[in-house]
């Protein structure tokens, strides 16, 4: 069994690790750390747990953290993260990050977007734990930056379009939509019930922060630099992203064959399930499960393509897929412990 | 008093007109026709209403309809809005037409989109009753076609733009979602609770039927033909629409000067409400209210102007919109019972 | 015009004072106060309320504060409330107090629920303000205790069935649910939208502080003392409270003479209206509106009546309430800036 | 591999039901019908199920169905299932009946409440399979009756209480409120989306048909007739059950007595958490799994004890409990596929 742990245990993301480990059958977790529920059964803050993941958060640092566990997701916010990676790093374990600071290439472009970063050493031997597109890479990594949630939704459903040099990069335009528990656990009027529930906002416009990272990605699959578009928004709902994506088309594709071109794109992906022409996805097929569903639209009145994806962003788009990065360089089955349904309705 | 009829009164929009005309102090409701709750008191169906608007639904048409009001709201589907509106033109009465069937001014648009149009007559003189762009034409007029939901979103955020050629006409794409009041009251599997609620989907992906109202009305702005990329979503509300728009900008323009360009654009709207730079609207902010709220970002990193726009589909997108348009050719002032405040939370 | 004040226009009950008043034909809101959001607009943190009410938000306290309207209404947390409004009233003002400092008659049981209290002074000529019931004694009051959202909605349904000694007052057992807005703005983990939405739960089970008062009034319909089982719930709703109620039956009664009963008593009443056999009442059927709505089922097969009722907790629970002993103690006619339509859907 | 068949795959239940067998490592779904998805793939139907249950679904009857599999599913409407049930049991097949045919012993007392009963032979043999009651007599039966989702969330919640003497069996009241899946998903304007969400109603007040199933399951427990007060609502959430249950003590006991008898008596059972004193459940911590969660508050103001238990009704009170029931059936472990955490948030 290898011996794993959640640093940042008690956010959304962690409880989802906890949910997902435990049925994992080949791993045990061994530490949940949490500064608000120290000495706390994790149950508590998350009824749904109790009698499945009851134990006992803690408050550890340096090498009493490491000690604990042959693995690590670090389940905490940007800036926090590289001040523990290191250590972990250094004390030999493996580390699935969570949080965006290993998930930029270049340090300048982090500095703009976030804040100083203090932990530049290790930028270049991680690895953008997109499994679909970095597989290898990330088999021989020790540590992945699990990617953004909204990246995920958008660099899947272009890859096999960008790969093919069927858009025009200049003219990417991404619209998000993302359930709630993407702004986290904490206690803030804009998250109240109240506040989202019968409602729909844009947030961030032009300023999101996953902006540079998806620029970044997008890029490498065009094989040129680009600027996108890209607008989130907030749906009052618990779990799901999904993300409207426009581009120019650069040659004449028929709705057919942009659907075979996906479908061989992905054809040995477990996680990837492309929607037949004329069908489109939705959130809530994928709630609860690793899948990322893809669905297409070639416009001919407008020359464009409109793509639409959909994941659960607390499984494809942070704690599953972490999973799925934890199984590749543990040297487990891809799927192992990810074989759920999706929960509709 | 004057004396208004709605016809198709069991609907969504034909309840919500209802309740707008109950507190309008210049109008009585004299009759209201439904083929399914002919005989039952309009409460019935709607129990909001109980004790506010208990008048009884009829099954009438031809001369003994046109008899009952001076003016009339047709709350009908397409198709079945061409068969009645005519009878009651033709009885020296005036219409307010919810429907799709005189909205475009082509009937070759119109059949490509729809079915055949049996009144072609009447398209010449029907005026697209979107008050803060036509107020003069809707007047004069005897027939108004009043806009659809999701293009009055649309075309009161890109109006100001358009004519101030701020924006490429080639470049426009709307991103649009809807509350599943849109959906109308008839019983069907995909607007069952439980299909809907928890997630978001895309539909009718370049195929929805507002398009061709959308570009005719955008082509007059801008003074150009022009095609659109629009994508209309269903969210999981009961209320409201939110656009988000993009466009490329063909001069530079700064936040600063886009909202002052904005507001003198509206200066004397009252249900037209700009958001100041920096703050984006939400559905629930116009909540039961006639306002569209607008809110825009200047990216200078992409070129584009991103646009977002809330109403409340079943006001300022039908209902509400309606009794705009009638106290306009009835010589009331604008507003009169449209004095709501929107309901939040 | 009377001028009024909102002490603690921050909170939801704060900004539905504010949405009722603003459209009050007989009073002009001169001050609010907020020490969150002082200096600020009242419309920038309630965006719904833009060109509406404007007003700016003020950090005012005495004889400050006093001088600046002729009523308050004080949407303050319990403590805080007993605090201010002695000031109030002894600098000759009306004051309409929203809290629950003086609603219970006697202060040993206020302080064996809540806290010591510090101005029992004013407890005997506090009125409670259910105007349904108490009508007279509140239009010569200068301190009305608004009473709490639970209270109205059980209170209302069983006081024609205790007046006329249709109840065993053993045998009351109500089974509330309310919308999440009772909660109140402030961030706390136990609102978030994800905590709350697709779920259900019980809460304070047998310990909700609206128990005494719950017993207070039914005490002086009955006639009697009395304990009741009270279960608040938190329903996925912003707004609105239903309760069902049990009782058992101490004579026969068919269903059509209870219906007749309820309707003879609440006969001239406005904004109670009662639900013909058969019918049951929802929660959306009064959203926005200062309705109560009352069905009842008469159960042979136990002997026991089942009541159900509904109101918009920050209306009829609070606001509206408010607003309608405003009238009265002012003079004006009762439903004066209440005559709203319910909004459904 | 056992081979299992669902009749009546469409249906919310039959889609759970797909959803859960797909994951269970000892059977293999080899036959679904449907009559409007014959020919169908239930994933057409079911999106979330796409890649994981593409099975075709046929409209079989007869040997033609009882050929095809060793144990069935009926998930189909009452009366329905009195049709098909015989003709499997015939074929010596097994069979789980999800309906209401054959839970109540007394024909009379069924013909009472539903409509007349045509497979009356079958009564005496039919178990009610509710497993932690009844498991002994589960494990020897060919015939299984499925309890009723309402039913389950009631009587595991009483039963420790009942089976000890600690209530007076004429004082029970069961206040439960469902999420809309218990509707189903035949399309009726009652479910739609907008009739249902911010909102909440009572329905079929003292005349819902699990009644008769409550008080015959609940007599057994407390060796007396009796009758029981019981109001269903209907939640706007897609699943869970939440049953807040009344009843006057027999006897003093205070908090942690009736925690440690509770804890007793469910010792052993994997499906049943009993919550800590001062805790109380919700519906979205069972999201998705087969757990019952209990909590309890001796109110000793009112002599009364008030419990409140949620279960998931398409799992616990559905499918769950069915492949639970098969699980025994067939003499696999109980909890054999059922291993799931619940989803949340």
């Amino acid at each position: 069994m290898l011996r794993v742990g959640i640093v940042g245990a008690s956010g959304y993301t962690g409880g989802e690790l906890a949910r997902i480990l435990a049925l994992h059958p080949a791993v045990e977790l061994t530490v949940a750390t949490s500064r608000s529920h120290a000495g706390k059964r994790l149950s508590q803050g998350y009824p749904h747990l109790a009698g499945i993941v009851d134990i006992v958060c803690e408050d550890l640092q340096g090498s009493e953290l490491a000690d604990r566990a042959d693995l690590f997701f670090t389940a905490v916010p940007h800036q926090t993260a590289m001040a523990i990676v290191p250590e972990l790093l250094q004390a030999g374990k493996k580390v699935i990050d969570l949080s965006a600071d290993f998930r930029l290439d270049d340090p300048v472009v982090y500095e703009a977007w976030y804040q100083p970063h203090t932990a530049q050493e290790y930028l270049a031997e991680a690895v953008y734990g997109l499994p679909e597109i970095n597989r290898e890479k990330i088999a021989a990594a020790r540590l992945v930056a699990n990617p953004g949630c909204y990246p995920t939704s958008i660099i899947l459903a272009l890859a096999p379009l960008l790969k093919n040099g069927l858009l025009d990069p200049a003219t990417i335009i991404a619209d998000s939509k993302s359930g709630t528990s993407g702004a986290g656990r904490s206690a803030q009027v804009g998250s109240l019930f109240c506040e989202v529930t019968d409602g729909f906002r844009a947030y961030k416009v032009g300023e999101h922060r996953h902006t540079p990272e998806i620029e970044q990605e997008l890029a490498k699959l065009a094989g040129s630099q680009l600027t996108v578009s890209f607008t989130p928004h907030l749906l009052p709902i618990s779990r799901g992203i999904l993300s409207t994506i426009y581009g120019a088309l650069t040659k004449e594709v028929d709705q057919q064959e942009l659907y075979e071109l996906c479908t061989a794109f992905y054809r040995d992906e477990k996680f990837v399930r492309i929607c037949r022409p004329g069908n489109f996805p939705a959130t809530q097929y994928v709630r609860g499960s690793n899948y990322c569903d893809i669905g297409s639209k070639v416009d001919t009145r407008t020359g464009r393509v409109v793509l639409v994806s959909v994941i659960d962003n607390l499984v494809k788009g942070a704690a599953g897929q972490a999973v799925q990065n934890m199984n590749i360089v543990s040297g487990f089955a891809e799927s192992l412990g990810l074989d759920t349904v999706p929960l509709f309705p």
